[in-house]
């Protein structure tokens, strides 16, 4: 992995959902490495859409501000053909993430998670066919697990609608790559945490509602507790996309993310309300309604992605629940 | 498998796609055994609609025909709603199946083989929850195989849009019958020709040009022709959709289903100008842009498929190929 920094200094970088959780985080991020970052954003809020996200720059030194921010869907060929055609770089990162959502209006979901996706491939397509481009797609559609830990050869048995449209979405950059020669590489997350995640409710991570009540020092409810999970802090996995745009090695491929060894949800919730010194969890039975869609024990096998880039997860679990909830009790108003 | 056919006597059931090449098939073999038939169609003779598909009823001597046409979508809620809720059986065939147009037009395939399912199950789980439902799949997306045979294990690499669209309609299938308890199996569909096929072009099989030829006594061309491919006869399939519907083994399950052995592009082209005594093929080389999306050798393994329904292929390939020249020396007219 790549520690040197001039790569990226004014490139013009695009990066999709970059109001929401893991999108600000990237560009934030390139934004401190001096690369001239254009965001495009439908700026839907219940998805994390929170434009206080990029309210605070990583390094308040540099001077003006270089995030560009076009209010768009990423199937708006109009509005955002101009960024895209003069982009260097590309982080595809938007879309919606909540499970119950698309099982209730599996047509919006569709629309955000898949039409969008193939009409911002057209385009890229036609007019930067050359470009770097990086999918953020999901461990979700692999549905319960049938070993673990789970590679990239798992079947993909997506266990609710988001993860039909999550899979298809992935299809799309895999095969434009194969078929088009498309410079593409897709990385499936798995629990991402970490500041300016969502935390007003669950739709984009149970875990923002654990921290919620763990800086309001209220009761969450953690249910089963045996599940185990990986979890990937968001710096870590903005340095796993990094990482992956600047291996030609990527190319055309996808790759498991993970992090830490994982842990049970259990011993996520202890360890959650030690470090923040404050909350406390009701443990309870796994309800029945959603159990139809939960996808139980999972963690990933992330070496061939280690392999091919370098990378390697630098903040563990108590270091990242500890900065997060710091973030929140710092900028948490903004997030309620 | 049963023999037995009074299962479906006066039974009202509803077959999308059934103007189609295999639809109609299984329409008229229904109508012969004296189901209550309703087709719906959207009757898109590009895809492989014709009317004339349903102009010759199985059995001549029965009597009144059986088979209700509606012309309509299948995601048209409106149009359809009264046969869909009054339906003791469902056979879900609709779908386009050109692997070049869903590259060229991919939202327009979405909408075909995509939008209109997942319209199409909201409406089945609404009006009609309980009904048992086949849907037709397809072994495409398995991909470039990366074993043969190909079981239902393998992993999921779809070779083309078409083939993305296609695996996130079986993936809703199979969801709603898991989430929702629906009484709902898939087959995927290998190589399907005889009687009723397209043959005016290659958009629904290539077999079907080649039999084109056979009945002008022209020139085919074959390319590469080491390809191992297996077929089965469209009376075999509809014995298939057949057992399926009727064996509650089936349920929440996908099977391949595949025929006799398989055999080279070469030695089919062989058999069929054999079988016809007419018609002459050139041998190609594989053309290069069509490299790109190309499986390569396919052949499945349909034991589970068997093992849950009885069933087996009848019609080999020698007897299945002079069954569709003689359909087309006396019915050509109407396909050209």
């Amino acid at each position: 992995m790549t520690t040197d920094t001039q790569w990226c200094r004014d490139l013009p970088v695009v990066v999709t959902g970059g109001v929401g959780f893991i999108g600000s985080n990237l560009a934030l991020r390139l934004e401190a490495m001096g690369a001239r970052v254009t965001v495009i954003d439908r700026l839907l809020t219940q998805y994390g859409a929170n434009r206080y996200n990029l309210a605070n720059p990583l390094n308040p030194d540099q001077g003006a501000r270089r995030i560009e921010l076009i209010e768009a869907d990423i199937g708006d060929a109009e509005k955002i053909e101009q960024a895209v055609a003069g982009a260097g770089m590309i982080f595809n990162i938007a879309g919606q993430t909540s499970h119950m959502d698309s099982m209730q209006k599996p047509l919006e979901d569709m629309a955000l998670n898949q039409i969008a996706n193939i009409k911002f491939l057209d385009l890229v397509r036609a007019v930067n066919p050359g470009v770097r481009l990086v999918f953020s797609s999901t461990r979700q559609f692999y549905g319960p697990p049938r070993y673990l830990p789970v590679d990239e050869a798992h079947p993909i048995f997506p266990p609710d609608i988001n993860g039909v449209h999550k899979y298809a979405a992935e299809s799309y950059h895999m095969l434009y790559s194969r078929v088009y020669g498309m410079k593409i590489s897709a990385l499936r997350l798995t629990n991402v945490y970490g500041p300016r995640m969502r935390i007003k409710d669950a739709k984009q991570t149970f875990l923002g509602i654990w921290v919620r009540h763990a800086i309001q020092d209220t009761e969450f409810e953690v249910w089963g507790g045996d599940q185990r999970r990986d979890f990937s802090y968001v710096d870590d996995l903005v340095d796993a996309l990094l990482a992956t745009a600047t291996a030609d090695a990527a190319i055309g491929n996808v790759y498991n993310v993970g992090g830490f060894p994982s842990v049970t949800l259990l011993e996520l919730a202890e360890l959650l309300v030690k470090v923040g010194g404050s909350g406390r969890f009701l443990l309870k039975a796994f309800p029945e309604e959603r159990k139809k869609i939960d996808i139980g024990d999972y963690y990933c096998d992330d070496s061939a992605f280690r392999a091919a880039t370098g990378w390697e997860p630098r903040i563990d679990l108590a270091e990242g629940l500890a900065r997060s909830i710091a973030y929140y009790r710092a900028n948490g108003a903004h997030y309620l």
